[in-house]
């Protein structure tokens, strides 16, 4: 899967899986909703149900600013699976909030009855990987 | 959510997320199938097409054992999604590979068609932590 291509597949993905690593190594991974704007992945805490509002993934970005970010596409059928990983800088901002509010209302209908919060996240992709299985 | 139903669902999903920490501290993750049997994950290398057989996660679990595993649920109704993490301690195996094999046939249909060739992954939960939105 060409570099194109993987950036279309992640962009359109309605979930993905964030990854960052906690301050003593462990490594960390949580659900997300995202959209891509150029080479960035943009993100926003919102106000669905969490168990607390000094999330792990914005502690864990301040610390170490180096993430991954997963979309996949499974089903039974093998010959179809793919994924697309990305590897980024990532960055917790309270700045730029409502450009980052209006793309994520875009994507997401579901945004009207959730608040979005912030901060925000930014992910600078630094490299691109995508597969699938034929 | 209770444990016994985060483990649950942790072993009807099909699909889980499968993240390490590379020697340099980066995080990896990569889509896996697996099987729960007591409070630990089963995995096993197989022939679905990779870039490489010196699979990444190998490698990083060989250094640094420990892992997270995550399985979600998501759907455009933002009222019935759920998630499930597991963290724990990995370790990479050439024994026991028949005991594994016999296991993710039962659960994936699709195994006569792709070879389990291992190494196995076990895992050793040691923490799990169950989320659902409403």
């Amino acid at each position: 899967m060409d570099e194109t291509e993987a950036l279309r597949r992640l962009a359109e993905a309605p979930v993905g899986y964030l990854v960052t690593v906690r301050s003593n190594g462990d490594p960390h991974i949580v659900p997300f909703v995202f959209v891509v704007e150029d080479r960035r992945i943009l993100s926003m805490v919102d106000a669905k149900p969490k168990e607390t509002t000094d999330l792990q993934r914005i502690r864990n970005i301040r610390a170490n600013s180096q993430v991954s970010v997963l979309v996949d596409h499974y089903e039974p059928d093998w010959r179809r699976l793919w994924w697309v990983r990305v590897d980024g800088t990532a960055v917790i901002v309270d700045s730029s909030l409502e450009h980052i509010a209006t793309l994520l209302r875009a994507k997401y209908p579901q945004y009207p009855d959730v608040d979005l919060v912030g901060p925000a996240i930014i992910i600078d992709i630094t490299r691109v990987t995508g597969w699938a299985s034929s």
